[in-house]
């Protein structure tokens, strides 16, 4: 086989971190190659960029772009040479999550976030999106528990409401991308989930070959 | 009347500080009020970036986004504000330089830039362009004179022939838009042709109204 892309997606307290944990182990050990990375910052620029995005206060447009060449970045020196490598990537946050908070959270177009989508990526899209979906309330009272809130989490629970419908649109729209996964069960059952999501595409995928 | 947006372009040497300088005496003796300005770097934000750029190596998609990131800004805070209180803006580099620049000299897909530089500038314009050419022997050789030769300068010279071209073509497909200067006349008779060529434009822009 040659590599997967799987994204992870969902608003904070989701339970992303927890679950790219859990499947690098359970990947590993069926003996795939799993590299683990996120977005914003997954290369040194990003981080650069980060620093940046804190010092300035910047038109939208602006930031977009921004996030785009952090992207950019993080598709040609991380997630090509991975998929090459025939690696298995868990990425933390990828292209939906400019739709869903860009897009229906703070109502930039839609169009002009999927231009700036498809020159960032250059038409790389993941194999697979995992959507942890849970609601507002839960997932900002497991993100405050996790200690300080960073800015996206200090929005609104409207704001969070309008993402959480951001990810429910694009489910619809990629209906063979993305799955949702019911993110407010307990820990393994929300594992299980996802194993059955990834084994059902992953054998497929063997049996294409 | 309103704002008036003048971008300055050509190759290193080919005369744009110089030119500048003498409009913006000329224009505001005429009573308009005149913003110089430049691209890359006409922003807080376009330092840091400019800062950036030197510290990473990045892929050519990057380092189009982050440009293009400056320009979004350059626009939003600086040249649409001067157009809102009717200045004459005089921009050292816009556009056309990503075009001739990364297009043609670096071989960049020409699309990709108009896509990126459509997203950056959300469609904002020059009223005229003044294509300061010069042959590149005779820019090079002003530029080396000026002192320390940037990274641009430092290319060879079948870059800035290709450069060159750019602008020539840029030229044929925009007839209304930019206007090609002899650059290697004398400073007076440069400066002659540049007059004429906004006297034409802005006289027309007036009688207009």
């Amino acid at each position: 086989m040659t590599g997967w892309f799987i994204s992870l997606e969902g608003i904070e307290g989701a339970g992303k971190t927890t679950q790219t944990q859990l499947l690098a182990k359970w990947l590993s050990k069926q003996g795939y190659d799993v590299l683990i990375t996120h977005e914003p910052g997954g290369t040194p620029l990003g981080q650069s960029l980060r620093t940046l995005l804190l010092q300035h206060t910047l038109p939208q447009r602006t930031e977009l772009l921004l996030y785009a060449a952090d992207r950019a970045t993080h598709v040609a020196e991380v997630l090509q040479p991975a998929l090459q490598s025939n690696k298995i990537i868990l990425c933390d946050r990828y292209t939906d999550s400019t739709v869903a908070y860009q897009g229906y959270g703070r109502g930039l177009s839609l169009t002009l976030i999927d231009q700036v989508n498809a020159l960032a990526t250059g038409g790389l899209t993941p194999d697979l999106t995992l959507w942890l979906d849970v609601p507002v309330p839960i997932g900002l009272a497991r993100a405050k528990k996790r200690g300080v809130l960073d800015q996206m989490e200090r929005e609104s629970l409207a704001f969070h409401e309008r993402v959480r419908s951001g990810y429910q649109h694009l489910t619809t729209q990629y209906p063979e991308r993305l799955v949702r996964i019911a993110g407010e069960l307990p820990v393994e059952q929300v594992f299980t989930q996802i194993c059955a999501a990834i084994a059902a595409r992953l054998s497929r995928a063997n049996e294409c070959q």
